[in-house]
Parts: C-alpha cells; sequence; structure tokens
C-alpha cells in the first residue's frame, strides 16, 4: 500500500460527479454560492454514479430472500451480487464472509460481539470512538488502551510489547485505523497486522477513512477484518461492512435475533422455542436486508474500480499537496500531526489556528465562504487531546464547539477531500483561511443551540 | 382503532402512486406484463413522493450532528424534524422518544437490551421472529411463550392469568402484534395494554404490518412502545423506529458503542477510559445517523396523513373484502385465521390449495401471471405450523419453500396490499388462483438453489 509508488507514476483525472455540486447556498454577506463540500471525513457527498444506479434501480425494489415474484428474485440477486461485488474489491479469500450492518461502529460492535469468551483487546487511544469503544461492553472481555505513538516504527513496537506481556496468553484482538480521522494518517497496518499474528492476535482494521481514498486489500494486508460505512464511500443508503474470518462469526450467537437469521423456529413441549441459526453471513443480519444501502456501496465500489483507483488516488494527493502547501503558508495555522510531514496520508487534515476559537472559525468559513468543515473533537477525543496538548479534564462533545467564539480553542478544525472534490474547493478554503487569519471575520458569530452561528450583526 | 367505524362513512379515494406501478416483467409463456406487486407485508415498493422528497433532498445530503458547514446544518435539521413528524404521526407525548433504528428487527433487540435486570417477557407464540426471538439474548431475563389464542377474548384471558400467576412479581414487558404477518388480523391492542398496565407489566407493540395500513395513535392504544420498519411503510431506506417511554432506554448502557452516543471520552490516570454517555435518543444512536432512511420513513408518514388515512383504511378493506370474496367462491383454497371470518384485519392474507404445493403455486402465479406474492412460514414458524396445523417436527426454512413441487404442502401463500395496490391486481390475482385451481400449471417448475422455478419445457 505505498501511495508514494502510485503517485509517482500518475495521470491525474477530473474530479468524479457527485451530486450536490451545483447546490447554491447563501452567504451572510450577501448572495450565494455554489457549496464546497471539504468534510468528506465526516460524511461523502453520492457518487453520481451510485445514485443513477439506485434510482434505475428504486422501481424494481422487492422484498430479499422473501418472495416468490419476479422484483423479489431480481431484488434477492442484487443484494448477493452486491456482496459479491465487495467482496471482489476487498481481496476476500474462500474463508471470509461479507455482512452488511449499517455502519463501521455497527460493525465494530458486531465484531465485538462475536469475540470467545476472555479475549484480550488492544487498542490505541488515537483510534475514533467507534474503534475504541465497543470492546468494554461485554464483561468477560478486557481492553488495553496503548499510548499513542509517535512514528508507524513506535506503534509497532508499542503493540509487540503490549501483546507479548499479556497474561494469560488468550485469544486477542487489535483493532486499529487505516487512516486516521483527524490527522489522515495512514497506520502501517500491514506491519500491525504481521506484529498481531505473530503474537497469536488477530486484528481489524477500521477502514471508514481508507475505503474511500485508497484501494484495501485483505489478503495483501493480512487483516482479518475490514470495516467500513457506505456513507464516507460516496452510498450514504444506512448500509455498512464488516468483511473478514467467517469462524468466530459463524460460532457466535447471532447480532440480531429474528427473522432472516433464524433457519428454523419451533415450540418445544415444555412450553420454550428452540431456534436454529443460520451459519452464512445471514446469521448476523437479522430483519429484512437493506438491499439499497448494500446494492450503493456495490455500486461506489464499482465506479471507483471502473474510474482507477490509481489515478484517483495520485489526484488526491495533488489536492492534500496543494491544501499543505497553502496552509504552510500562514504560520498562525497548526497542522496536528501524530507522525510528522512525511507521513503518508489521505486527504483529511485537522488543525487550529493561533488566536482563533476553532468553531468560530468553522462558523466564518460557512457563512462567509459557503465552505463546510467540521469542527470538534472528531469522535477521537483522546486524539485530539493528545495532539493539542491540552488536559483530559478539557473535555469537549463530539461534534459541538467547546468554548464560546473568543475563548481559547479546546478543539479543532477539520477539512477533507474525496473524488469529487474540484481544485476550486481546496482553493477556495486556503484562500479564505488566509483572507480570515489576516482581516479577520467580517461578521459576528455566537453560539446558539449548541451551534456556532451568525449573529444579527456585522463586525 | 375501530376499522368498521371508519369503513362505514368513507369515501374511497385512489391507489397512491408508487415506484415500479409500469415495471413489466416477463411471462414464462411468452410476452410481459406489467408486475402486480402483492408482497406488502414483507416490503412495500416506495411512495412515489417518498422517493420524490429523498431525490430533491439528496443533493443537500451532509453529516447529521457533525459539521460547521451549511448542508450540515440543514441535514442536521432535517434529520431531526423527521424524529418530530414521526412523534406526531405517532401521538408521543412528553415522556416518549422516537430513536431511530434499522428495522422493527433491530428496535426490538434494542429494547430487549435495555430492560431492567430479570425483566419477565411474555409473548405469544403467534409473534413474527423478529417480536418472538430477540428476548431470551440476556441470561437474566425470561421468556413465558403463550399459546396461540382464538379469540381476541381469549388472548386477553390468557395473559391476564400468566401475568398475574408470575413468580416474583417483577419487572414485566409484554409483546404484541398489531395486525399478524400472517394473518392480517388485528390484535386487541388496547385491552392487551390494559391487562398489562393492571398487571405492573409494560407493553411494546409490533406495529411493523400496522403502520402501512392503520393509524396508530401511543397515548391512544395505552401502549408503552411501538416499533416499525420504514420498509413496510412505503419507506425502503434502511431505517427503523423505536418509539416510546425513554426512562428504560435513558437507563441502560448504550445499544452501540461509538460516536454520537458519547459525550464525552476521557483517558482515566490508569490508563483505562472513561465514558459519559448522551442521555437523549442519540445514546442508542451510535454511528453517523441514516438520515435519508429518517427522513424517508417522516416523508411516508406526512404523505398518509396527507392523503386522509382514513380514505385509505376505507379503500384497502374494499380490497380486501373484493379478495375474500374471489377466494371464498374456490372451495380449495383454504385461507389460514385464528380469529376467524369476522376478525378486522389489515390487508395481509394466507392461504394454501388443496392439492399444491404453495411454493409451486407461488411460482406459477409469478411466471404465469407477473405476480409476486410470498410462499413460506413468514418468519412466524410456530404460528403458520399451528395453522397449518403441522407437526412442530416438519421445520420450514424462513422464506425457502418447504417441499419439491408436488409433494403434499408444508407451507403458506400469503398476499398483501397496500396503499399503492390498484384493484386489476387484486382483480388479476383472484382470476389467476381460479385459472390455477381449475386448470392447473401451463408449465412444469423445479427447484433449483432452493427456489421453486420454472423448469425448461411447458407442461
Amino acid at each position: 500500500m505505498s501511495v508514494s509508488a502510485v503517485a509517482a507514476d500518475r495521470s491525474v483525472c477530473a474530479p468524479l460527479p457527485v451530486l450536490g455540486r451545483d447546490v447554491l447556498v447563501p452567504l451572510v454577506t450577501g448572495g450565494e454560492v455554489d457549496y464546497a463540500a471539504l468534510d468528506y471525513a465526516a460524511s461523502a457527498p453520492a457518487l453520481q454514479r451510485v445514485w443513477d444506479d439506485v434510482a434505475a434501480y428504486a422501481p424494481y425494489y422487492g422484498s430479499v430472500h422473501r418472495g416468490a415474484g419476479y422484483l423479489s428474485q431480481l431484488s434477492t440477486d442484487l443484494f448477493e451480487n452486491s456482496r459479491r461485488t465487495i467482496e471482489k474489491f476487498l481481496g476476500c479469500g474462500t474463508e471470509d464472509q461479507v455482512v452488511f450492518t449499517r455502519s463501521t461502529t455497527d460493525s465494530l460492535n458486531l465484531l465485538a460481539s462475536v469475540l470467545p469468551q476472555d479475549t484480550r483487546v488492544f487498542v490505541f487511544e488515537t483510534e475514533h470512538h467507534a474503534s475504541l469503544l465497543p470492546w468494554e461492553q461485554r464483561a468477560d472481555t478486557t481492553v488495553t488502551y496503548l499510548d499513542a505513538p509517535r512514528t508507524p516504527r513506535q506503534a509497532v513496537d508499542t503493540l509487540e510489547k503490549a501483546l507479548a506481556e499479556r497474561d494469560p496468553y488468550g485469544p486477542a484482538l487489535v483493532c486499529v485505523t487505516g487512516a486516521s480521522n483527524v490527522t489522515g494518517e495512514l497506520w502501517p497496518v500491514r506491519e500491525l497486522a504481521a506484529a498481531a499474528h505473530a503474537h497469536g492476535a488477530r486484528i481489524v482494521l477500521d477502514a471508514a477513512q481508507l475505503v474511500p481514498h485508497h484501494p484495501v486489500d485483505i489478503a495483501e494486508l493480512d487483516v482479518d477484518w475490514v470495516a467500513f460505512s457506505g456513507h464516507k464511500l460516496y452510498a450514504p443508503f444506512g448500509a455498512g461492512v464488516l468483511a473478514g474470518r467467517a469462524d468466530w462469526l459463524q460460532a457466535a450467537d447471532p447480532y440480531l435475533a429474528g427473522g432472516g437469521a433464524s433457519r428454523k423456529v419451533s415450540r418445544r413441549t415444555d412450553g420454550g422455542v428452540d431456534v436454529e441459526w443460520h451459519t452464512t453471513a445471514a446469521r448476523h443480519e437479522a430483519g429484512s436486508p437493506n438491499v439499497i444501502g448494500a446494492y450503493a456501496i456495490a455500486s461506489a465500489c464499482q465506479a471507483l474500480t471502473e474510474a482507477g483507483f490509481d489515478d484517483l488516488v495520485a489526484r488526491e494527493q495533488d489536492l492534500i499537496a496543494r491544501l499543505r502547501a497553502g496552509l504552510a503558508e500562514v504560520p498562525e495555522v497548526n497542522v496536528l500531526s501524530l507522525f510528522g510531514d512525511d507521513a503518508a496520508r489521505v486527504g483529511v487534515l485537522s488543525f487550529v489556528v493561533e488566536g482563533w476559537n476553532s468553531s468560530h472559525f468553522a462558523a466564518a468559513l460557512s457563512a462567509e465562504y459557503g465552505i463546510g468543515v467540521r469542527d470538534g473533537l472528531f469522535c477521537a477525543h483522546p486524539l485530539v487531546r493528545t495532539l493539542l496538548g491540552s488536559a483530559p479534564q478539557d473535555p469537549g462533545e463530539c461534534g459541538a464547539p467547546d468554548a464560546a467564539p473568543g475563548e481559547s480553542s479546546l478543539n479543532a478544525i477539520r477539512v477533507s477531500v474525496g473524488v469529487g472534490t474540484p481544485d476550486e474547493h481546496v482553493d477556495r478554503f486556503v484562500h479564505a483561511v488566509k483572507e480570515l487569519v489576516t482581516n479577520g471575520a467580517r461578521w459576528n458569530y455566537h453560539t446558539e443551540d449548541g451551534r456556532c452561528v451568525p449573529a444579527r450583526s456585522a463586525v
């Protein structure tokens, strides 16, 4: 997974068409401007191709696994073929299963529910809450939180040491992000996987931020599972994926109890109920499958493959370089980083601006420039606090500003791009940052219902 | 909730436009015909209005609760306003919460996860597996399965007796369907709720089959929770609802652990992690909300309300009368019923045909008439076996035929209608049943990959 190798021999392509690229939004200073969606890391716009595929299918919608009619059969085939497309996209082997969930969060909660008795989980404090928090729900699971490493090598060393020292030396799982949702930095997944396996542990890759930006191959990375969400992969229809080894999934109780997961249900003579559960992916997919959500993800995988994923990576690397070069010209901007300037990264970058409250800055980017970014702690509180150097007793709400405009910033600003981002959005963003830092905001802002919004009057 | 009172003073309206009403499907006997979707009880087609609303919103899609940009703010408002619309549609009070899930199955699994310690659950064997099976997942929950009643009065008496006899007399929950997914018959929900409350128990209504066909008012029915799915309510975008009392939900651990549910996360000095969870609906909605799914449900609620739900009920009652009158003319057809001919019902009806394997019959309806129905045990195995009088040792897969064509039938055929069903579909269905019973199928059928499908040759 060498980004630089890809970038060296590239033919830069155009952005892929996405919904919303012509949407006009009002400016507080008057007039309208086309919206610059620079919050791909939260939720990416839908690919036009994904929308068109969903729209073409929608009249043919029918129940999956549950009907004798033509549209039910067609929908069942579409759903199962979507599973095959995603298996192929991820390089799944014959031992692997693709289970449809509703999101990365759901996928990792599912995995947490199927861990063998008394599993030890190892996770860096730098993870998104979706990867950090699911493991403590079961009383028999023990979680070891590892301190933030400052180099990829240190990450591997830290993990190896922790795995070697575990006592007892029982079943273990490592959960690690592929690309940080805060810094965009790539983690040494292959090396961490090798370390895990060398110490008899398994590893799950939180690929929520990696899959939209970079090819992910389960076999090549040698990870046991991959989890990701449709809504970050340009397919926002309520579905996600857990892909990987079937054995723990087959051995565990179903994630949800209900129809679809149950093969046979019968009353016992003592009045109770006996259930025989499926052993396929259906075991953990109780309820009617979200066929539109699954098909949308498959459509996105197909679209990225057909566009040439290497070309898309190359283009994104150009955008990142443009973005970083622009911000480097503003001394007041401090970009947050664990692994330093030379780290390989995807198009996600967080920063703070000296003298600015981040929520205030983000509100001005939106209201005065039509630019959508995110401010906050990005559902990765320990990581952002480590990066900001703030004390753990300064907690911030997920997605909400920590301090009123004008107060010192306890949170950060995140800008993120994807396959639909035109150069102009990045250029507008860099220009806006420079202008705000130099001239200040043209409008007043205040906090209302927990949001930092324009006040009634200009500055 | 008196259907007859509504039906007596009605003005019959036209079917509401749905997607797929012009879809042509091939006939095995040659040519094409427009598809007659008569499997609403599994998954209903999307309302055109729902699709149009989703399509109009899609370019404005942005992250919910997570962004400073204009489209994020708009999407957050749309998501929370969708919650308000559904609260109003269900008659929720100030103590109630609407939690977005992915389906009825998910809603009931969520409720199972928040029950107080050592809750006793009471459920009739006649429930769909989604209502029957979630409760045994927790070791401290005890489930009492009640035998199928043969009158609504017997249902209430059976429940009262079981609740009164429970020992110890601790926390208890009753789970009951509003309308059977097999017979379409209405259950005496208000009376069961009164019985539950008289005995210090709470009650959750599985409204998956009721909400699409009949107004449901939490306060009027006096139930504690209502669960339903978008995909049966003409809004197939991967979302469902659990609405009702907030107290048990607020007191319990989050359903999924992750971002969105967590307010504050920080490392402890001992290396562990402290989490403060939200106490609003967000507590059980970890991960990025499925805003399209939630909005689609709200749009469907709005569409049914604006069309005049009483008129829609009246029209459906006409369709049911037409359907039942047609089938009554075919002595070989045995309609399955718990409560008898006079029972109030929604547009869901199951039957067997003497001398026919149900899968074979359903396959012929599809291949020779373009009619989509369902055959099987409808994820309600104990109920269907009770209705068929077959022994519990004859299990059938959920959604798959039990026996090869020509063998005696261990499963049934279900036909179901909804707000988009034109009269012609019901007429075609009745005509097809009569023709098949009189003349037999014109084609041969066999089982392939678990499906009953047309063989290569005609009869």
